[in-house]
């Protein structure tokens, strides 16, 4: 049995280290590779995955996974090689589902389909890639019946992210935020709205880069285990547990672009690189479920980094490193300015607490298209009916309105949009048990000190990597499962207290 | 057949990818990585190796190639599809010949040999690393007796990196130029030593890395197929035809060292970048023999790089970054400095005239170990005898004599060190070539041009990739055989006006 393990983790070991391999191509492929490699890396990127998919669900993992059925019964289920061979398991039971023909098919289609997005895009015509879409909606629907038995379409598109988490819990939570979040944004934009213009100066990127990189540091960002580098969308990659990257995207315009980008993404990276070296090399070394990934990059983000208490500590330093441009401009000004709501149309740049409006109105198409109640060519007309409703707004056209996300122009229609907006619920939820937990945190925060509420996190989240699932994390580390309370807590305190 | 070959290219392309994403793996290890990631970044490089490895010996490969030998016969030997079933069969039973075995047992006795170097290094003792490098001896001499037929035992090591150059063909041609360098050195050295003190100022990193970028675009190298990055040894790598890189090492107060490892390693991926597109993933997708590659280094450092012409476009241009230091340094004191002879213990700090007879020693006392006529045992006084005869000097430790290259501590013992000396050979050889067909290119460096020079390596050398073997090349651009005659006749007719 022993020996069986230890086939076992030769050969998790072996796709890890293919998965790894892509990534690194795919991290310099976005960061520092030259344009003229393009498709050659294509090629390389494809040969990796499919390699790893073929080690992935290999015949001779499901024997291994086999054989290992009867160890599980004689061991603690909190046991690591317990957790190991339960999420090995799972992923080769997903991932033998799908017949490598619809991979195949379904990949090209993609391929097909954001590139007729970014056409449709720079042309702001749904119709462009609408019929393409319709395509991408059946595909989305035959993946969900490969995994049958669910009790919403959604669900095993959902499940493959977020484990364990279903329309059935999501649609309520969504529709009690929905209804407090349009209530707290009405009271919000009643009021005179703040001057945000300190943050459009002229803030030269060598200094900026300077300044995110001491904030990440400061933070908990182990550099001698990660790197940043610039791209230009900022995301966060795991090569191991032991080499974590973010890359940033400075504009010399807007102060808020590059500082913010950094601290989401370095929420993003001490969550991978707090994980147990344990897990090293094992599909257990990466964050659980992609909303809990999600809860910290924002609890980072927004709970800490638009904070007051997080500025009374590094807007000194930021007026150091930008005399000229911030040294006559007030803490409050600066604090509110960081803090502004308004109503917009691009979900990206939206603020705290209009972005789960933009989020969940895709969350609520996706289920429409996929039940069937909305057809694509209607998705137009629905989204900007919902942008009027929501957010008060209307899309001029479409490139501001239905085109302006890659996500369904780039993979399947329902599965990922969730993510976000559980995330920033489960961020207020970890916060405000970490701050029961460990009241001194904001007086920290206000000194430049984390590590109090790094080592809770890290505690109670980090280290498990997938060991345990997202909603055993929620459950384990703040007593409850899933609740809006705490955001919907938070977003008032906070926002009453700036918009009085 | 058409099926089979399709099959064989698709084989290739797999192993062309999995070496690619090694090298990206390597190339970040060295330039960029984190260095907590040291541990995880072994193992996936191994795994990458091996999967490599296991590709490139696996039977069906061999299978494929057996049933296209009927193909060679009905083409030309000239056709793209003879030379890459050549190249591939030739490559699948070199690694075919060697058994795991050896290849794991080897590889853990080399990682071991070079830590035992470097501490041994840093202690200045031979005797610590010595009983290694006895079995590295012996590892060296099985490794050449799995390819039996040799008429010398370092014929098969040679071979490895120098196609079809044996003992017989080397060791006269180094006979010939040792004679005649060591009187050029005797000669050069009896008169008055230049000034290189212009060269030894402060020059700030910043301006000495944008010099060298500009010299290297000027040079010809596509920064839209390749960049530059730091790393403490400079090198070339390449992912592709189209992503050729390469690194680059500055010291603020040695202005030759990061400008001439620019230039050199530029010589290498001008080379990389000039293969024909069809060899695109394919084991011809890269410069054919080790000495081919190195004369192209050393061509553009050299020959180009150290030359009068160059220098009569580049040092106004370098006086423009560096006006304190540069400004008043005449032209021919400049030109002098750069071109300093002198008698050294250092092989990878020797200048041109001096190099090779570093060169040859290691390679006369690596041919003398593999023969049984030296020992290890009396490697060390063996080492220092012959810098006494051909250098006349005599290193005061062992860190400054025998223990101051990796080479043999890191692989073999032979098949490496001919080439520097074979390249530099053929750089004359080739640049002679070039000149009988193209009398104005040195006038056209002078204006700081350099197309016409890139244009016949290009079409003579570097488009083939390994599609002609190194001898096969030279013979074909040059219209002889490899002959020291054009490098000594370079190297007399410059010193002889530099030092007259």
């Amino acid at each position: 049995m022993n020996h069986t393990l230890t086939e076992l983790k030769n050969s998790l070991a072996e796709i890890s280290d293919l998965k790894a391999a892509a990534a690194v191509l795919s991290w310099d492929q976005m960061a520092l590779m030259p344009p003229g490699a393009a498709a050659a890396r294509a090629r390389q990127l494809a040969t990796m995955e499919r390699l790893a998919h073929e080690k992935a669900t290999a015949p001779e993992l499901g024997r291994l996974l086999d054989e290992l059925q009867p160890l599980l019964e004689g061991l603690s289920p909190d046991s690591p090689d317990v957790a190991l061979i339960r999420v090995a398991a799972r992923d080769f039971e997903r991932a033998a589902k799908i017949p490598p023909k619809f991979t195949a098919e379904f990949s090209e289609h993609t391929s097909r389909t954001y590139e007729a997005w970014a056409k449709a895009r720079a042309q702001k015509d749904f119709q462009i890639v609408r019929p393409l879409l319709e395509k991408t909606l059946d595909y989305s629907r035959q993946l969900a019946n490969f995994y049958p038995g669910y009790q919403h379409i959604a669900d095993p598109l959902i499940d493959e992210l977020d484990e364990g988490l279903t329309v059935a819990v999501i649609r309520p939570l969504f529709a009690q935020l929905r209804e407090e979040l349009t209530r707290l944004v009405g009271a919000i934009t009643a009021r005179p709205a703040p001057d945000d213009s300190c943050l459009k100066q002229h803030f030269p990127e060598a200094d900026q880069w300077r300044f995110g990189l001491n904030v990440a540091e400061r933070l908990g960002y182990d550099f001698n285990r990660g790197r940043q580098d610039k791209s230009p969308h900022p995301f966060t990659t795991s090569f191991s547990i032991d080499d974590v990257r973010i890359t940033t995207r400075i504009k010399e315009n807007r102060l808020s672009e590059a500082l913010f980008s950094t601290i989401h993404e370095t929420g993003h990276a001490l969550y991978e690189q707090g994980i147990d070296p344990r897990w090293e090399a094992t599909p257990l070394a990466s964050g659980t479920a992609m909303g809990v990934h999600e809860s910290q990059s924002r609890l980072w983000e927004n709970l800490v980094g638009r904070s007051r208490h997080f500025w009374q500590y590094f807007y000194p330093k930021l007026q150091e490193v930008f005399p000229q441009q911030l040294g006559q401009v007030d803490f409050e000004v600066f604090y509110h300015a960081l803090n502004k709501v308004e109503r917009s149309l691009i979900r990206t740049d939206a603020d705290e607490v209009t972005y789960n409006l933009h989020v969940m109105i895709r969350f609520d198409l996706e289920l429409a298209m996929l039940e069937g109640k909305l057809a694509v060519a209607d998705l137009r007309e629905a989204w900007n009916e919902r942008y009027r409703t929501d957010l008060g707004v209307t899309p001029p056209d479409d490139g501001l309105g239905v085109l302006q996300d890659m996500h369904w122009y780039s993979g399947t229609i329902g599965g990922y949009f969730q993510s976000y907006t559980l995330g920033n619920i489960m961020s207020a939820q970890f916060y405000e048990a970490a701050l029961a937990h460990h009241p001194q945190i904001p007086t920290e925060i206000a000194a430049g000190r984390f590590e109090t509420l790094h080592g809770w996190l890290k505690t109670n989240i980090y280290q498990y990597g997938r060991q345990l699932s997202g909603t055993t994390i929620v459950q384990r580390a703040t007593g409850k499962p899933i609740t809006i309370e705490p955001y919907v807590r938070y977003l008032k305190n906070k926002y009453r207290e700036l918009y009085p």
